[in-house]
């Protein structure tokens, strides 16, 4: 390990420029005009991967590609396959970055640029890792695949096709995800639960256009009113889902873990204050952090209808929509929910008013086993590098490809972060910290030369 | 008469011509940049008035201009006094006119122009029947004054102010209007009912900004979910509004006027098709009429929280705001029912979410007395005009300035209208019929013609 973290000090102000130039690439997914840049970020992540020795692939999909390499195999040595993505969130609203989203800046140790922690620089610590190891220890008794998507901000539908159509070139033992957070600052976790999440966009129509509410008001079912009274059946006032059966196959959380929980050094009382509210809410028996990480839930994510301007307007509008999502635990069905979800709302609408209801994506909850030897190596390699054993933790958050990668690959999962809370992902001023780009590096290395380590035990 | 529709046949080519010059000019009263065109649509119209021998002032207020003329006084004679307002709806959406809104363009016997209708051409139509009448009829024994506002479409309080300190200027014992509708083609209306209104919009905040709902959703109260159920508590299913003492004061409908509603020719059916709606909706017990005209309701106007754009977005919104504006009947207490939607919206209010309520504007309901003189003289000239008599009916909409000018002066109203459910008011492609821009030029002469009449009866 000498050697290997004695390279990456070495290299460190390299792998700095480069990550930044990377960084400069606005390889925005969502937005058509952005398609030559996040191609260019495919290029940029290529050669770098060329650059450490490997033939990388730049996969054409039917939008954004994919980048595949992979180290020699080794027969009847574990495969683990890097995931990360090279896309990245539009900057807007531009007017709220201190300094320009695709010009990476330095202050107070972080670097601000979007993309910096989501996902370009987390990636950045597992390709650079991989180069230190690789120049340390040759043959490699493992092997390592890298499989990075563009189109992670945007519905991840290429990875998703291209993973169940070659899922015996991807196959692996772990898949290893740095697309997350840290616990706190200096405090690493490994994250083994996710959320699920289906996503839904209820669309009602009353008359053909809109009306003037004085000369229509009363006789005419109000669309925007059916919506809150429709919306109002979906959860209660103790914040219950009511769609029948969605609680069915909710595992109840073990004792051992509610314990778990409520060890971590956790403040509820800031946590509410940073956001700025002043008492929780959720379901009753839970804490915040149970309500968040380990309990289904409803939210309405968005609301239209009518006038939105300034002022006053007497209409009657035609249509009202919402937009809303149920994250889900593991063990719910997302395709039984949404079955429920489409019967239940039919049944509740009222027959003056027509409804529609788009089911836009979905994916079920992670709960990854504890027990696996990968999860033993990490928290070695995480407590050697940052000094303290990594907390367990669950996310409130989903990523449904990983759901998806780790059913259809059979693998185990490990997410590791190097995130921060305060990284502001998806939003104005993103930021990573160095300090948390350089372990994140020497952590990646420890962990790959653990399992080198224990391979090659294992041929002696 | 035969020498002032003489007169009025001969001019009518002049009149059309100088109507299209007023439509001509974009006097948007809600968009500052519109302000000189308001200015100028008032200097056309003083110019016009000042052409048939008046000496108008042109009023200057904090915000746009009104115009004020009249005719000689005529001591112990009645006095009616003519509003109407010069200013127009913005033409948005532009795209989506046959031909530009500010250059009026015939078809099918209409002029197309934003503002035809509403109310340029309406109010034009008294002012041609009086050039008419003071060049057939000197000294005129009755007074007529004029009083029209450029702000109209932005909420009247210029004019609002300007009545309650020059009410004993403005002092009349009629108030005519030309700002509504016929009943049907050829079947004119006087209308002796108008609903009140009051217009709020309620915002809700629940945390300081948007959160991600995956890493909070679950314990913190979406405010967008307390909008649904707190609405959800403002009216019933069966539309009855839930707000304390609502119906105290509304009168119940007498049977002689639901006979007379009942009466009239009208076809729910097809009122219902042309709409796109199956089935009507609304208070049980009630004709559609009945409650679209006489009895009071709750509508949304505008709902607006978190994401609106494509796709999904998984933020629990720091914010959710709705508009929704009652519809009152006369006798109701507008603030009394403005503190009582205050006081139960604050009840209903959960702990974790602050509320705003914003009270945008209101105004009273307004039922004329059908046994005054004004109303049978303008009953025999719209016969006479159109060949038939006239229906009395009420409308659902709102003319706030009008119940207080009623209020505040003392005076009678007279609510004749020539425009036709089709004209597109406050939309794209607004028209107004030449045929009834003529024909309320003409009703208007006679009903003045007969005041005087009967004046100069009494004198002798």
């Amino acid at each position: 390990m000498e050697s290997v973290n004695q390279y990456l000090d070495e290299n460190a102000q390299r792998f700095e420029s480069e990550f930044f130039d990377f960084l400069k690439i606005p390889s925005v997914s969502t937005v058509p005009s952005h398609a030559d840049d996040v191609q260019k970020a495919a290029e940029w992540l290529a050669n770098r991967l060329t650059q450490i020795g490997l033939q990388p692939e730049i996969v054409k999909t039917k939008r954004h590609p994919l980048v595949y390499a992979e180290t020699p195999a080794v027969p009847n040595a574990p495969i683990v396959l890097i995931y990360g993505h090279f896309d990245v969130q539009p900057p807007d609203p531009l007017d709220l970055w201190i300094s320009p989203p695709f010009e990476p800046t330095v202050r107070d140790g972080s670097v601000y640029a979007r993309g910096a922690t989501d996902d370009k620089g987390q990636l950045l610590t597992h390709v650079y890792a991989a180069e230190a190891i690789l120049k340390a220890i040759h043959p490699l008794p493992f092997q390592i695949k890298f499989l990075f998507e563009g189109e992670e901000e945007d519905g991840s539908d290429s990875i998703s096709e291209y993973v169940k159509v070659f899922k015996e070139k991807l196959a692996c033992d772990c898949l290893i995800v740095s697309d997350c957070e840290m616990f706190a600052p200096g405090q690493p976790a490994i994250i083994y639960g996710l959320r699920g999440i289906m996503a839904f966009e209820l669309t009602l129509t009353g008359a053909c256009r809109d009306l003037h509410s004085g000369v229509f008001g009363g006789a005419v079912y109000n669309p925007a009113v059916a919506l809150c009274q429709m919306l109002n059946k979906v959860i209660d006032e103790n914040g219950r889902v009511q769609i029948p059966g969605f609680y069915k196959d909710v595992v109840l959380i073990p004792d051992r873990e509610r314990k778990q929980f409520a060890d971590l050094p956790f403040d509820e009382k800031e946590f509410f204050e940073k956001i700025g509210v002043a008492k929780g809410f959720g379901e009753k028996g839970f804490t915040s952090i149970e309500q968040r990480w380990a309990r289904p839930t409803f939210d309405i994510n968005g609301l239209t209808s009518g006038y939105q301007g300034e002022g006053s307007k007497t209409v009657l509008p035609s249509k009202a929509s919402a937009k809303f999502t149920f994250r889900l635990v593991p063990k719910q069905n997302p395709e039984e929910i949404a079955k429920n979800v489409e019967q239940y709302l039919q049944s509740v609408c009222p027959p003056e008013i027509k409804m529609e209801l788009e089911f836009q994506h979905g994916a079920g909850g992670l709960l990854v086993s504890l027990d696996s030897e990968f999860v033993e190596i990490a928290t070695a390699a995480l407590e050697e590098t940052f000094g303290c054993p990594p907390f367990f933790t669950r996310e409130g958050g989903s990523i449904p490809i990983i759901t998806e990668m780790s059913e259809v690959l059979d693998a185990d999962v490990l997410l590791i972060g190097w995130g921060l809370d305060d990284d502001n992902l998806h939003a104005p001023n993103e930021k990573f910290s160095l300090a948390c780009f350089h372990r994140g590096i020497k952590a990646s290395a420890r962990l790959m030369e653990e399992i080198a380590r224990r391979q090659k035990g294992k041929k002696v």
